[in-house]
């Protein structure tokens, strides 16, 4: 079907960018890291950018779906989970978002598709904090969200050995979030 | 002197981190970039390693500098400052920074030499809580840190007339770091 096709896709280019950054990222390379016919990729992908714009997407999608609440779990502790996932067994999303911000200081048009993703997750966020009757949510998802971003940067590069556990991360997130 | 002649060359190194990126980092790029004649960086600094420990140590001693409290500011609004100044006028100092983090992602190693970095910048905001009054200026200044940090990113990768002022910033870290 062409969506899933889409999908291992958009997949194979996050590995990819993830791998050898925003200057390895061709549609014939993600041919390859998908296991496809060449040509594949382009088939279905014209452009470099319809390429980078289907890793963002996807991107926003697998960090949405990560967010769904656990059940009990209060948004600093989901928070905190997607957090400790992404710098663990997720963390080929991470390098890839990393590696096409770095390009986007370039390429001012990848800041469009970037920031379309960012919208959608912040949505995701707002969304909750909505529900928890907070009175400015867009503006404490908006800080919730940069918390995040710098707790994955400062892990990321952390010392081996002195990175914080995810229950360090919640307690840092519950600061901002209060107990929400 | 040679005190003067190491930082022409620890400044040079940070402008072709921005420009060329973790692989563009050679000796000769640096002794370009310095105006000086080939064979200088290496000079005082022989190795990869020690040329970019001096680009790290440069840029927490620049960052550390840009920290020294303004007159009446609380901590929030310096931060900002800094924060606004990394985005605009010392933006080659942050593109740097990126580009260190993403190469050692790659070089545990080099996670040493950064971290060194982070704990002078993190002990001045520490130093800053302590007086404050703060209980626990350790881990507000790791928290106000990330978040100056996901800010940083955030904004370098928004969209054109969307990103946010100084005075915006503030609010942020305002809300994190109370009135302080």
């Amino acid at each position: 079907m062409a969506t899933e096709r889409r999908t291992v896709i958009a997949d194979a280019a996050i590995r990819t960018l993830a791998r050898a950054g925003g200057r390895g990222l061709t549609h014939r390379a993600v041919d390859k890291e998908a296991g496809l016919p060449i040509g594949s990729t382009s088939y279905y992908l014209r452009t470099r950018a319809d390429l980078l714009r289907a890793a963002v997407d996807r991107l926003a999608e697998l960090d949405e779906a990560a967010l769904a609440p656990a059940a009990g779990a209060t948004l600093a502790a989901d928070l905190a989970r997607v957090t400790d996932q992404l710098l663990t067994t997720d963390r080929e999303r991470l390098l890839a978002r990393y590696e096409l911000a770095l390009e986007s200081v370039r390429r001012p048009e990848l800041r469009e598709i970037l920031a379309a993703g960012t919208r959608r997750v912040r949505g995701a966020i707002e969304q909750r904090l909505s529900e928890l009757g907070v009175a400015t949510p867009r503006e404490v998802a908006d800080a919730a969200l940069a918390l995040v971003d710098g707790l994955l940067f400062a892990e990321l590069t952390a010392v081996e050995g002195q990175q914080r556990g995810r229950a360090e991360l919640e307690r840092v997130l519950s600061r901002l979030l209060g107990t929400r």
